[in-house]
């Protein structure tokens, strides 16, 4: 059994929308257990936390960057940091915004960051760029066209209807490439020194 | 009269054709004089990059970063960072790729970069994100939600033809920008130390 | 008269330091008046804030990015982005943290982003490194070798004490730059479209 | 027998001397083959990239970026890139400038951009920052704190000589971790969709 977290911040529904795609997506994966975690119960659950083989990180993009409350548990997460205890973890990210891209690659930088501090090992979107061609659509699967994690959009005035369905299909994939890896990365995990 | 030049690297027309819409523009700005400057005459026309108010940067986005041969540009920028040329003029920069995202943002990131290390001022795009409610289109400006600096996009299969109407409004709209802030800079150049 | 407003977190003094360096720098250019204010008040003081022509932006380095209550700070001015409140002012930005690096480029990139998205302009630090050749010390003014704005270093085990003095006369040097560009732009306002 | 690619542009021997460490590194984890390429021979080495389980790229900054060398590489890339040559292979990046800071964060990025485009696992530096308390030293690992790779100083009127004993080891612990994790991700490549 291996155990993806999904930890996340929503302010208006859609990234607890997309966070549950990611969800799914790595249920699918066979032998596969997942914890769903919004920021705030994120102190409260820090065994959760701990015990993960891989974290996925998500936050709304907002004014270009991680949103406050995500930014909190960012800090808390200090105190993991302190003792090594995510060191070695698989990590990934999600974020969405209203705008194609409103800086969303700037938070999904962000969490990267954060990875790479812990010590943990950074699994990108892994798909390639759709509705880039004269034949493609924003049907495609990663119409937006990201790479270091999973990027959704959601027009202003609109709530969770309005994220397109390839996004949510886009999230799942992102989910399934992180329980699969976290499965490889998981059986031999005495190579890699603590 | 102030001095906008523009450098930049097309490898297949599209960001030419996005250069020629900044310096249409800029040039719309009276008592603007416009130098267009393909990255391969740069060294050539060093002396009309050194006599601009305000240099705007060019690169299309190639594997997710500036092409290689603005990147030969770049380094050759050493040359006038070492005796301070460049200090205190304005710079501004786009791009041009594929997707919708493709790490733009990051090409973008690189041309500020530089522009901040040579001791240049930076003007962003300053377009309010387009394309981000239900009633919004790709019609609109800034359609892609871009801030540091214009993003155009145009599919991988097609020519200049590709590029859609409102990103050459978009980048003509940067040329306007840059031109009406460099002759506002350019009223009162002894206010700040070389 | 020119207005230059510093708003900053500091969590446990280091940056409220720094930011006095950077009003000091600030208040050294004639006709230029300064506010300094902690993220906590700036809400209430945000008519400071829109009477500006300059605003700096200071947050220390806390996992990789803004603190939280900074990016609080940044997510309350989304109030001042639908109004376009801030659209043309000048922009700087500085932190501190214990690495050397300890990925400060990030924590800079953030407030860059944030002001470029309200459509400021963005003054860098404008000071050469030091620190960089045989010749060369810690004593030297950017001895980090900073560019998009001031970087700051003290000790995880040391407080305000632990900053090198050579950081507060690198700050104060940005507050001088910011508030001589200030002036410069302040003179000729009528030349940008609002 | 897992293997090991390093493929790196040196212009004055810094980055080759910092390549050779991580090189070393690398080989001294048991049933590690490495490969260190010059960017000049990468065209002609296509196979052995392909045939790598990880590759670590390495660029020295330049003007706050890739160099232009690297960046040909980088564009090269692409035609591996249209085939999925390098997905899910493992990556890791390294660079090295005389400045503390001078903007290596930026060619890390950058490094890190490619190798998610290419769908590859990132893996960084993995060491905790040094050089950061009173009792710190520039003899500390990672003295410069650096986090999504290795970052190198050396004085810019110095060649290898000036490149710190600290650097050298902090270098060949990343070649030391992408080796242990090649081994582990190694060991069950089945679980991964290709």
């Amino acid at each position: 059994m291996s155990k993806v977290a999904i930890v996340y911040h929503s302010g208006f529904g859609h990234t607890q929308a997309l966070a549950e795609a990611v969800a799914a997506g790595a249920r699918a994966v066979a032998s596969t257990s997942v914890s769903l975690i919004p920021v705030a119960e994120a102190e409260a659950r820090a065994a959760e936390l701990d015990a993960a083989d891989a974290i996925v990180f998500g936050s709304p993009t907002y004014m270009g960057g991680l949103s406050a409350e995500f930014a909190r548990f960012k800090d808390w997460t200090s105190s993991r940091w302190m003792q090594g205890a995510w060191r070695n973890k698989l990590a990934a990210g999600f974020t969405v915004s209203a705008s194609w891209n409103g800086d969303k690659h700037n938070t999904l930088y962000q969490l990267l960051t954060l990875a790479v501090q812990h010590g943990m090992i950074w699994i990108g979107l892994g798909l390639p760029p759709g509705n880039n061609s004269s034949t493609g659509s924003i049907a495609d699967l990663n119409r937006l066209g990201a790479s270091i994690g999973a990027m959704g959009q959601a027009n202003a005035d609109q709530g969770v209807e309005g994220i397109a369905a390839s996004d949510f299909k886009t999230f799942e994939a992102l989910g399934r490439r992180v329980a699969e890896a976290t499965q490889r990365w998981h059986e031999a995990p005495q190579r890699l020194a603590a």
